[in-house]
């Protein structure tokens, strides 16, 4: 039998709870993909409002129409009262904790045993129970099924470009990786008034999908003998104004921040990397005057900004079906998983009321 | 006998040129300087009034006084149409060129025999001639004994910090390397209302001096065994707002990027490192939303911002005495070389009129 525990909540540590229903097999299954894969492909609808709330909690009510955010915003740290940071103190990801803030203890069981939460959200699930600060409450208005792709990936590359890289209108972007996060990042460029979008990639099978989010020329280093840095300089008189670099990938790291022109170009580092890469490069690169930068989520801070990306959804600046590529039945979670590992697809949303 | 060439002009190319006279001696020893160290320490208060024009030359007239600048600005380029960037296509510095742009020759001769010209202003004369993109035109009230020392690592360091990192009132701020260049730095930080600023250098000697550019605090690497990056997040709780690295060598780059706060800390670099260094750094430094950059001459374009830096001298927020150590009349200019390379003082003007 599977329970949950009684939601406990101090003013500090509040709490929205939601009853939370879950076969214990995917709880395993995602458990193995805890480092990164999780976080990189599956889309989830439900949990998407409010059944009931903790003590202490009064922004909220139940029927408030929520996204859980993997990396919460607690509204008190130095980074939350930052103008400049989303990566709050309290409720950064943490892919290891797994119990509650407020107790330390987990809010799932079956059978006696605890379940533990996964990254601030566990959303592979019915009801799940979260902290109040991992939630971000949007208009009730916006389809679930839709904007549920902005808790992740999708802000992540939208908001590297919009929120860091910030082209101006008529701008030259280049875009390393065409996965979901690198074609949100082309959408932000596109959003931005970019002239020209370079999208980069080693598997060709992406530029036909990648015209669709505003790219306009494509590179596939495969294709030449001489680093593609050198490539993209040729092809636009010196360098790109900014770069987005969506691939994890060292390398392509560093060719991302040596593309850029002198004098302006900045170029913006998304990917997650290895523990132990190292970034290299000549430091005359940073003294004519190029910028290097990384970014978190995109910079979104998750409750303040989040709403404002579902209304550039709602009056369609943004689209997002675009993303949405697929779409399974809860029972049918593993086959998610089967088309992100496949490569297949770019997001793909799982139901629970099918 | 000493003679210069007639100046010849195109209204593309066209010129300031000044009546030239010189020692053959002293050409000959900065040009044993040329790489660096003649732009690091050597202020000259001479040439400094326009006395006459080459053709086409419209917005300057004899009489006006003007800063020569290493580094100049067309007014034409990509670059100088960039609000980002200083670093013009024409006349970026270049210490090999040695001639006039106009017809690839030099105005200066002795004997017959031709005598180069120097990163594009030969200053150390009495006369010389310049391309006019090479000179700013500033307030005739400015005494030019004191704002002579705009024309270099004074507006680098200051312009570092106030175009670049651009600190915020109440942040603390790192300055790696003491010299004019990072006491410049420091006295932008102090201008922009920074609470705490932190020196770092391995010259205990410096920090006496340092306090009346607004260093509050200072932390000498060698007295601590533990990178000095780490001894800065210790003291800050977690890392500095800002940094400026002004020594040039390529470890302090290294720390003075890795003591910035994650979230929002910025680096900048300034001090020139050898060629073949490489900057190193786990890529997560990045992707934890610390930003790097570098400047060139403090981002400040040398005609259109200049004049604005001699104001602020005018009115009091910038002080330049300080910075002005030492003076010797021209016939003594090698004492200037000996206090510099000795690392006495931090400014030496050579007088022409002494
Ligand atoms: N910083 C953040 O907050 C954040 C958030 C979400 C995801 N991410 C990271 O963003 C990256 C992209 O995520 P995704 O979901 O789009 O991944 P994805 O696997 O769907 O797409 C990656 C794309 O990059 C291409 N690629 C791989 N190596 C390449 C190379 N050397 N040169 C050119 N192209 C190359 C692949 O062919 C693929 O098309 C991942 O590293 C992910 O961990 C970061
Ligand atoms: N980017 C530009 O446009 C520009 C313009 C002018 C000068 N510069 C460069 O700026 C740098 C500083 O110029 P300056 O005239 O002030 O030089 P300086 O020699 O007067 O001062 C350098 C200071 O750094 C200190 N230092 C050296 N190594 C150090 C280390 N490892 N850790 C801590 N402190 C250290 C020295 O003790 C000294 O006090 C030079 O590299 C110069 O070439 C750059």
């Amino acid at each position: 039998m599977f329970t949950f525990g009684k939601p406990r909540a101090k003013l500090h540590y509040s709490l929205v709870y939601l009853v939370m229903k879950l076969g214990a097999r995917h709880i395993f299954y995602f458990k193995q993909h805890l480092h990164g894969i999780y976080v990189r492909l599956v889309g989830s609808v439900e949990p998407r409002i409010v059944d009931s709330v903790g003590e202490g909690v009064t922004h909220l009510k139940p029927g408030d129409h929520v996204l859980p955010v993997f990396t919460g915003e607690c509204g008190n740290c130095r980074h939350c009262k930052s103008k400049e940071s989303n990566m709050c103190d309290l409720l950064r990801i943490n892919t290891d904790r797994g119990v509650m803030l407020s107790d330390g203890k987990t809010r799932f069981s079956i059978n006696g045993k605890p379940i533990y939460h996964f990254v601030g959200t566990s959303t592979f699930s019915e009801y799940t129970v979260a902290h109040v600060g991992s939630v971000a409450k949007i208009n009730p208005a916006a389809p679930l099924d839709k904007v549920c792709i902005l808790s992740c990936g999708i802000s992540t590359g939208l908001g590297a470009t919009l929120n860091v890289a910030k082209p101006t209108k008529g701008s030259t972007v280049a875009i390393f990786g065409l996965g979901a996060v690198g074609l949100a990042a082309a959408e932000g460029a596109r959003i931005a008034g970019a002239s020209r979008i370079i999208g980069v990639d080693l598997n060709p099978n992406r530029f036909e999908e990648a015209k669709k989010f505003g790219c306009t020329e494509f590179v596939n280093p495969k294709d030449h003998n001489k680093p593609v840095q050198e490539v993209l300089a040729e092809m636009t008189d010196g360098g790109v104004d900014r770069s987005v670099e969506c691939t994890g990938n060292i390398n392509t790291m560093i060719s991302a921040f040596e593309c850029v022109h002198d004098g302006w170009g900045v170029a913006v580092l998304v990917g997650v990397p290895n523990r132990d890469d190292a970034f290299k490069t000549r430091p005359v690169n940073f003294l004519n005057e190029r910028t290097l930068k990384g970014t978190f989520f995109g910079n979104y801070k998750p409750r303040s900004d989040l709403p404002s990306v579902v209304e550039k959804y709602m009056n369609k600046e943004l689209e997002l079906e675009k993303f949405i590529t697929h779409q399974v039945a809860f029972r049918d979670i593993n086959k998610a998983f089967d088309y992100m590992l496949a490569g297949e697809g770019i997001r793909c949303i799982i139901r629970m009321d099918a």
